[in-house]
């Protein structure tokens, strides 16, 4: 019969024990990413998968790359247009404002599969995966510091060698206008040698100008305004307490031409990138966004919050190892002698950090003994007809091939095992 | 500005603290379940919420519930119909033949979300959440046992009562073949008193009837005759020895009766159910299904596997009690004094198993106190303007209200937290 293949631009991740294999460092990055999140009092949000159309052309703002280009968005069976999220943190948003939490503060992470309708290309795929979290009800200070904290702990976490966390501030309303106006009349006389695109956004969000690819446009942009002249002293003064309180942890650098992709963000903004990711060097970014909940219909919620890209993070992690004990359990007695089975469900049942990798399939000492040692098991446990007989077990150490295997009673065996 | 609401049968799950709050126990019965297949030694496998319809057509079989009223499809911009995963076992079994690996021995587990366009009702959501497993490779034997033995361990994790683990085997292909052709010539001449359902499942899947809900039917088939009079000697003593093995450990019934909503299954078959659910019982079950993977195009591949409705096994626990300590960080500096969020930062480092809460408003003692115990936080580190001036802080046992607070050094304050 005819195979059935998944979808273009959709992975299948499985954790074949290979520490080079990409997926078992994207499960190992969402595992200690996920510990972060927890130690640090964040508490999950889950939303669901789908949502209306209008949420992300209302929150990215509908000159976005995101919305316009990007959405995976079809009508459903009632011609109602509905779409698989592209991020997290407008479903966030919509949910708490749903809950009516949006008068209290919270401290929130999530975690999951994104999607995005685009042409294929390496390193981007129509079902991808991002963490992240919000802080909601703060107004900008201590929730700068915490977030900041936050990422360098991840990058400390996993030891990632060449990165560096870009900080900037993009002012309040009034000191963002007056910059983007100043950078508008700067730009306005060399309209002509401005691509398509950076013309575009002169006229509907010219902050994002200063993150073009363009090299014309890079070199106007050398004596152009910088926002550093129109931010309040304040806003100046974060970013040198940031700097400051972390360089000796992370390499922070302030960067004043940094922009944020959507254009609910205002104030402190962030990102971080390592010189190993090639062209596409940010993994992770995030920043101040306190109008978006009223956009959605919300109370006015001062908001900051980051994300982070899984995919582009776990390709950077390397050198972990799992922590846990492993036990390979062999039966040489025939496949349906069930005695054997209910000594592995007991030992499991005492001690559920050790991993017991019980071997299903009939074959030989040899063969078995090599799988566990492919799988790096500590040691073996084994029972053949005469264990069976004798109600005992032979342990084989694994981990030390000097020491000699021991036949141990049944008793023995649960002792030894509870105490690993 | 209006509102924008959550799509129709699509839960937000938010982690408020509140262990009787059902988004609560999911979370918790995800991390548990999660951790029991890895102590198993099982491997996640995850593919993506999207597949090609024809999967799920040609898996669950043309006349079953889930393709023909339940599928969540639509045509994407290219107009191909696809569909939003309703179950796990067909994608992960696409997956495994995609890597050429289904010629090799496997213990696998998913965990994630699920869809199906119905009309909502109580207790059923258009996304939804299930894990599973699935042992592929392994003929009739050693994975019952292990897959009966895992169930008994996730039933015993959570401590559920009223439990039962109903066990059956429809037989091999010729066994299930003569009992069909037997309860057909059985059935045929009552046809007048069947309903419609019964009546096309008894010319398309006449093993469905013996789950039928109607009450004439359920009448009708006491005089039936059994399963147990046409599956192989082996089979009866499967289900004998299954049963003796975990019997003091769960309640374990044979049910001749017993059969599955998917056309795939074959041969020993099982569910678990509470009598605490009410009428839709069955949180759990699963059988072997050895003709999947080469429906769906891979080599033949003898497979048993598991699926749990995550909402519903949610449902019945209670009583679990988060385990790390937590340690609320109280500033009474300036919210731009940066000093203590270091320190926050640098305690953070060094124990990361303990849960530290840096409360980022600004308040009084007296409230954020309040906000650390109903946080149940263990103890209460605070620092003021003149603990920032000695550098020192105070430690507040919150959990033994007759000891005294106590200053420390901060070298003395990294030692207290790292012992804890």
């Amino acid at each position: 019969m005819d195979k059935i293949h998944s979808l273009t631009g959709m992975l299948d991740h499985y954790d074949d024990g290979d520490i080079d294999n990409i997926s078992v460092k994207i499960f190992e990055t969402e595992k200690r990413i996920k510990k972060i999140f927890s130690s640090y009092k964040y508490s999950e949000i889950r939303t669901p998968a789908l949502e209306d159309t209008n949420l992300f052309i209302r929150s990215a703002g509908d000159s976005s790359d995101i919305v316009n280009k990007e959405i995976y968005s079809f009508d459903d069976r009632n011609n109602k247009n509905i779409a698989l999220r592209p991020e997290g943190t407008a479903s966030a948003i919509r949910a708490i404002i749903e809950k009516k939490l949006d008068q209290s503060t919270h401290k929130i992470w999530y975690m999951g599969p994104m999607w995005r309708y685009e042409r294929p290309q390496k390193g981007r795929y129509r079902q991808f995966y991002q963490a992240g979290v919000e802080i909601l009800g703060y107004e900008e200070g201590a929730a700068e510091f915490e977030i900041i904290s936050m990422v360098c702990s991840i990058i400390k976490e996993f030891n990632l060698k060449n990165c560096t966390v870009k900080i900037n501030h993009l002012g309040n309303q009034d000191s963002k206008k007056s910059f983007c106006d100043a950078l508008v009349s700067y730009l306005e006389p060399f309209k002509d040698k401005l691509d398509e695109k950076d013309i575009s956004r002169l006229s509907k969000n010219p902050l994002r100008i200063l993150d073009s690819k363009n090299k014309e446009t890079q070199s106007l942009l050398l004596n152009a305004p910088s926002i550093k002249d129109f931010i309040e002293p304040s806003a100046l003064t974060l970013l040198n307490k940031i700097q400051n309180e972390y360089k000796d942890i992370c390499n922070i650098e302030v960067d004043y031409t940094l922009v944020r992709g959507l254009d609910y963000y205002s104030g402190f903004v962030f990102e971080a990138l390592s010189s190993d990711l090639g062209a596409q060097d940010s993994f992770l970014g995030g920043g101040r966004y306190d109008n978006l909940s009223s956009k959605l219909g919300g109370k006015s919620l001062p908001s900051i919050g980051m994300a982070i890209g899984i995919e582009r993070f776990a390709s950077l992690i390397s050198d972990f190892t799992p922590s846990n004990k492993i036990i390979s359990f062999i039966t040489l007695t025939s496949n349906l002698e069930s005695k054997p089975y209910k000594i592995a469900h007991q030992l499991r049942s005492l001690n559920s950090d050790i991993i017991l990798d019980l071997q299903l399939s009939e074959g030989s000492l040899k063969s078995k003994l090599r799988k566990a040692n492919k799988n790096n098991s500590d040691y073996a446990i084994i029972i053949g007809e005469e264990e069976l007989r004798e109600g005992t077990a032979i342990i084989k150490f694994l981990d030390d091939e000097l020491k000699d295997q021991e036949t141990v009673s049944i008793s023995d065996l649960y002792s030894f095992y509870k105490a690993l």
